[in-house]
C-alpha cells in the first residue's frame, strides 16, 4: 500500500508515472498498478505501456546472472 | 525450463504464442519470455504486446479477492 500511496502522490504532480521492479517484486509491481487504477478509475487513470526485459546483476559469489524486469506506465487518459 | 520448452514447441507451429500467468507466477512468466527470446534471438523471436490486468477469484472461505494477471506475446518478427 505504501507504493500505491507513493504512486498517487506522484500522479498528482505529473501526467505519467512509471512503476519499475525486477525479480521477485515483479508480481507486486503489477498489484500496485492494478490497485492504483482501480481506486482512481473515475479520475481517468489507466495503464500505459508495459515493458519487460532483463538485466545482468552480479551475485555475491561474483558470478553474473540475468534477472527479469518490468516497467508499468500509469497515465491520465 | 518446462515452460520454455513448451513455448518453443508451440512457436514452431504458429506465429504467435501468449504466455499467461496470475498472482505469484507473474515473475516466472516474465522469466520464461526472456529466456525464450534470448535463446531464439537469431531466429527473430521477440516480445509482442504485454497486457496486465486483474481477475476476481473465489477463496476457500467463500470470499472474492482480486488477483493480478499478465499476458505476454512472443512472436516472430
Amino acid at each position: 500500500m505504501a507504493y500505491v500511496t507513493s504512486t498517487l502522490i506522484q500522479m498528482a504532480n505529473q501526467p505519467k508515472v512509471t512503476i519499475k521492479a525486477r525479480g521477485l517484486s515483479i508480481g507486486r509491481a503489477v498489484d500496485v498498478s492494478q490497485i492504483t487504477i482501480k481506486r482512481m478509475e473515475t479520475a481517468g487513470y489507466k495503464i500505459g505501456d508495459v515493458r519487460i526485459g532483463s538485466e545482468q546483476v552480479q551475485s555475491e559469489d561474483g558470478r553474473t546472472r540475468n534477472v527479469s524486469t518490468i516497467e508499468i506506465e500509469i497515465m491520465k487518459s
